[in-house]
Formats: C-alpha cells, structure tokens, sequence
C-alpha cells in the first residue's frame, strides 16, 4: 500500500509533527511505502488561480475548472501542482494532517485541496461519489484541536468534530470516489504532560495498524 | 457604517466580482463607507506562520497564539496582517464574499482569517460569543456555489449551506462576537443567461438595502 500524508503544520517540532512522523514509522513497519508532503517545509504556494497552468485555454477569462480540464488534456498543470497530483494519484491511503483552525483547514492545506484536485483530474466528466475517479482509495483527516472535548458535542459550543469535517469528508473524500474513514482526533494536545501526548501518539499508531478495521463513513451512491 | 468587504475571486470579470461591485454601490448609496480587501488583487498571502510576526517572543518554538498575545502587547505584527486587523477593527459590516470550492472557503480568504483573527484582537481573554471582542459589528457570508439549488438540502447530495458555513458563522463570527447575518447565496451563477444574473444582483442590492431584516443565526451564550 502506498501511503501519502498532507502535512500542514509551520512548527517542526509540534504534536502534528510528531503524528506525521509516528504515521510514517507505524506504516512503513507494517511494509507500506509512505510519502509525506511537508506543504510548509515545502513552501506550498496554496493560491489558485492562473498560476496552476502552463498555459491557458482562455486568457482572457479565468474559468478554473474549464483551465483544469484543458491541463489534463495537455499536461499542462505548473510543477509544483503536477507533482502533488501525481502523488494523489499514485496513492492508496491519503491522510491529510493538520490542526483545526477556525474549525476548519490551515490556509495552506485548503490551497493544497483547492490546486491539486483539479477537474478532469480528481473528478469531472459524471465521475462522482460511487463513480468517482479517485474510487479505491481510502482518505482520513488526522488531527489536533485546540479545545477540550466537551466543547465538540451537539450540546456544546459546537458540533462533533466529525460533523464540522463534513464538508471535507461529503465533499472531497466522498464526492471524489474515496472511502471516507473516520477521522483520528486528538483534543488539546497542548495542555497535556508528555505521558499522555505519548499516549496518544501509541493511540495513533494502534488506529493506524488496524485501519481495516477504522469506521466507515456513509456516503450517497 | 463601515463596512469592509473581503472579496476572493481570482477573476477581476467574475459573477462574484460584480457582487462585490454592486455591494459596494448600494452600500455607498446609503451613505456608508466601503472598504474592499481585494485579496488576489493585493496578491495577499494566506500562510500563516512566523511570517506574521516582526519579532518572535520564542524563535525557537512557534506558538501561534502566544505569538499572536505578544504581537498584540508589542504591535508586532507583520505590516500586511496590520493593515487587515486595522481594517477589521474599524469596521461595523463585514462581507465575506467568495465562490464555494470544496465546500469552503478559497485558501487565499481562509488564510485571510487565519492571520488577521489574531489572539489579543479578534478574541482572548475569556473574551467569546457574547462576550467576543467584536460585538457590535455584523457579519455575512455572500457567496456563490457551483451546483443547483436542490444538491444543497438534507435530502441532496449536501447539507444546506447554511449548515456548510456552520464553521464561519458558528466559529468565527459567532466565537469572537459578531453578529452572524444569514448568508446570501447565489446557485450555479455560471449556468445563467445575462437576465438571470442582473436580477440576483439586484436581489443583492434589495438584501443590502434591507440588512436590518436579515436573519440573525442563533448563537450560544
């Protein structure tokens, strides 16, 4: 199995980090390949616009999924988005990493979202949910968030955790033709002792061995 | 009133453009005062990171938050977070106006609030929802999305959008204290003759014309 991690955390020596790092030591010893895409280590541009193509169909007017399509149609996607595309498509797994930040995204990984999964590339064409193009793979959202538990819960401040996720796991994992698995959360990292940060990094590594066996989220066909 | 609309199209001749035009008009019509944040245009950067800092309390270990305090207590904020904090600040009405991708937020409008909605200004200090350091002002989603009406509903392939933006109304707007405003949300712009499009910026004008009478989303105390 080939798995890519979307990585989007700026502090190398973070929580995210350290999950990144225990995905890819977990995955590899259970004989997975593992790429990760460090977008800030990698200085990920995540504005989309004209830049995303070597050329355009219409100059004058910017249509963003009619440039994606002409891109895959002529390979002509910039670099630095073909090669993200590449790895998306080569891979089996995609865990996409990342502390919530307004109840959503960094920045930096919605762009990488907004770029790489280009019309014609990762849908287009009628191919959706059970048609989708990017059918056969798996997708989770692994992730750290800021407040404690009680605070996501319909009678909280806000929403279970995987109900604010919806518009990732509806939207792009289900809506491309993934298997949506259940995200992996860990609430407040940053209040907790290095016992139980440990914990749950062995909590991930255990989720991430037995992902057969991770709950699957239902979809429309 | 001020309002400060930040508009996130990468198509100067976009329907969402023409939005932000006849927002601007009809507000100005009424004697208010019109900022825009045109972010493609001021080729704004969405990543959020040291870059936002002019010095850092901690090189050595990137916490946003304390930064953020830091920044706050020091005007140590990057020039161009500055400028949008100042902007926010002084306004009464913000417009967020966007086309949906991904059933988010562009990247370039997402790292908008993940740099500007600072710790030490937007929120902090026990200061969140009726307390929120931003009560007093308004906020509304104006957006577009790509597909028909009757996808965005309990029973469509989505949930309705104004469950999608759950995330902004409930978690920014709502969180720092602003009073969310209902979105205004225009279905498949690009899909439309001439006609069509002239009468739901028309629409938008009559929704600005009568923002006393928008809905007000329900929020916890």
């Amino acid at each position: 199995m080939r798995a890519l991690i979307v990585h989007a955390h700026p502090e190398p020596a973070s929580f995210n980090a350290a999950m990144t790092a225990r995905a890819g030591e977990t995955l590899r010893s259970l004989g997975h390949e593992v790429v990760v895409s460090d977008l800030y280590r990698m200085g990920f541009d995540p504005v989309s616009d004209r830049r995303n193509f070597l050329e355009m169909a219409d100059p004058a007017y910017l249509k963003l999924q009619a440039e994606e399509l002409h891109a895959s149609a002529k390979a002509g996607f910039a670099p630095d988005v073909q090669a993200e595309i590449d790895r998306l498509l080569a891979c089996d797994l995609l865990i996409l990493q990342f502390p919530i930040w307004w109840l959503g995204m960094p920045a930096i990984l919605k762009g990488w979202i907004d770029r790489v999964f280009a019309c014609g590339m990762a849908y287009g064409g009628g191919r959706y949910f059970s048609k989708g193009a990017l059918r056969g793979k798996r997708a989770m959202c692994a992730l750290t968030v800021g407040g404690p538990r009680a605070v996501y819960s319909a009678t909280g401040l806000y929403d279970e955790v995987e109900q604010i996720l919806f518009p990732i796991h509806r939207g792009l994992f289900g809506f491309t033709g993934m298997t949506a698995l259940e995200p992996f959360v860990v609430y407040g990292p940053n209040r907790m002792e290095q016992d139980a940060r440990r914990a749950e990094l062995d909590r991930f590594a255990r989720h991430l061995e037995h992902l057969d066996t991770a709950r699957i989220l239902p979809m429309p066909a």
